[in-house]
């Protein structure tokens, strides 16, 4: 049993649920509680358990007979964990990988691309309304928050092991791949012609979101086969990204099912 | 100039920044920034600005030189402000009074519901995205974040000022008074029989969003006209509150701007 904070992993895992870089160099990432660690099945490297979750839940040691694992005390599960209430077991996990091919090649799909997306709320909260809303992939730019993130992977209520989510160099090269491949772009911007559900999505859609204060940038918005707009009220200068996302993500969705 | 953290404005400031009692109390609460600073004009009871942001911006005197006012220290500043890097102006306002009788008597109408939501982004991001879709008020139970709440307000964008938003005593017989003014009351429901856009939203419509983890409470799903429920792809159990109502609101504007 692990007790002391001094101890390598617990140091390593401290390491892993801050720095991006090492989650990018060991492709594993942090997940936290019951159910993520249920749906990471297949995919987890190793779990840590409390000695209270473990009297709460006996059985976990029957799910981890073949698999890595250690107890630690309480006091050790408040370190490793990145919520003020633990919820008493953390398991590394290996990230998914999805290639751009994979999503680029279906018949139909509806893909979202964030450009510079900083608020980790936001971007959990996107990939989990993406799954709802059908969506197939969700595409970003390097300069976007990095959703294995412990404060995106938790909102994204599990969604992240079913979404694929691809993390692309080059941005605008892979808007051109995109359409090469097919696919018409739509960006959300304030510049746009047509309403959002005006619009007739093609079988093969993007849509294009920007950052949360600046936008899509020009080069972005360039790409787009159309420049799309919500329409708003009062004196509302512009929605929050994951809920601008939503607008589209469900109108899109509305069309698919009604088709 | 105020330069003590001891001085008594200032310990004020702390307080009213976290009891949402006290806000209650004395019917005010604070804004940060120059875009809040100008859109609470009418309702300002007093400004706090600090050395630095004069300099950036000395016509801020002008605009207040019929109404109280403090220079405080860079240092100050940080004390009285809810950010980490405050952007030099912090305000006490005084809290806009809204009635239900005058949400609820016009002809027609949209109102949300929010019973027992948490959290202050949550419900910041509703009152934007309401004000965004032509909603006319929102109605909360006291069990809900307090909207003047330093995070709420700021993640209203201004929206604080412009969206009536009332706190109720009795939630569910406010339910009633509602339908009894002529409001259909649409409740978002797992257990709904309809999808969210088959229905023909009346002209006086509510919808009721319920508490991020536990839903809607059953007395007040009893109280709704209809249970309607959002389509869901893949694994998805349940939206994001602030994506659950803006799913709706952007259907019930859809329906409104096109009849």
């Amino acid at each position: 049993m692990i007790n002391s904070p001094n101890n390598s992993q617990v140091k390593h895992l401290v390491q892993l649920l801050k720095k991006a870089k090492l989650r990018k160099e060991e492709q594993s990432f942090i997940v936290e509680g019951r159910k993520m660690f249920l749906e990471a099945e297949g995919l987890r490297i190793k779990s840590y358990i409390s000695e209270s979750y473990l009297v709460q839940y006996p059985e976990t040691l029957e799910l981890l007979k073949d698999e890595p694992y250690e107890i630690v005390t309480d006091s050790i599960m408040q370190v490793i964990s990145d919520t003020k209430t633990p919820q008493g077991i953390v398991t590394v996990v290996r990230m998914p990988e999805y290639s751009l091919t994979e999503v680029f090649e279906k018949e139909e799909s509806r893909l979202i691309f964030l450009e510079s997306l900083r608020d980790p709320g936001n971007l959990g909260t996107i990939v989990r309304t993406a799954e709802g809303a059908g969506i197939r992939g969700v595409i970003l730019n390097k300069e976007s928050v990095d959703i294995y993130n412990p404060k995106v992977v938790r909102s994204t209520m599990g969604a992240i092991f079913r979404m694929p989510v691809i993390y692309v160099d080059d941005f605008y090269g892979t808007l051109r791949q995109a359409k090469a491949a097919g696919f018409e772009l739509y960006a959300a911007h304030l510049k746009g012609t047509e309403f959002y559900d005006d619009v007739e999505y093609a079988k093969k859609t993007g849509v294009l979101i920007g950052n949360e204060s600046a936008g899509l940038s020009e080069q972005a918005a360039e790409e787009a086969t159309k420049l799309v707009k919500i329409p708003m009220e009062g004196q509302v200068e512009s929605l929050n990204a994951a809920i601008a996302a939503t607008v589209f993500m469900y109108e899109i969705y509305r069309q698919w099912r009604k088709s």
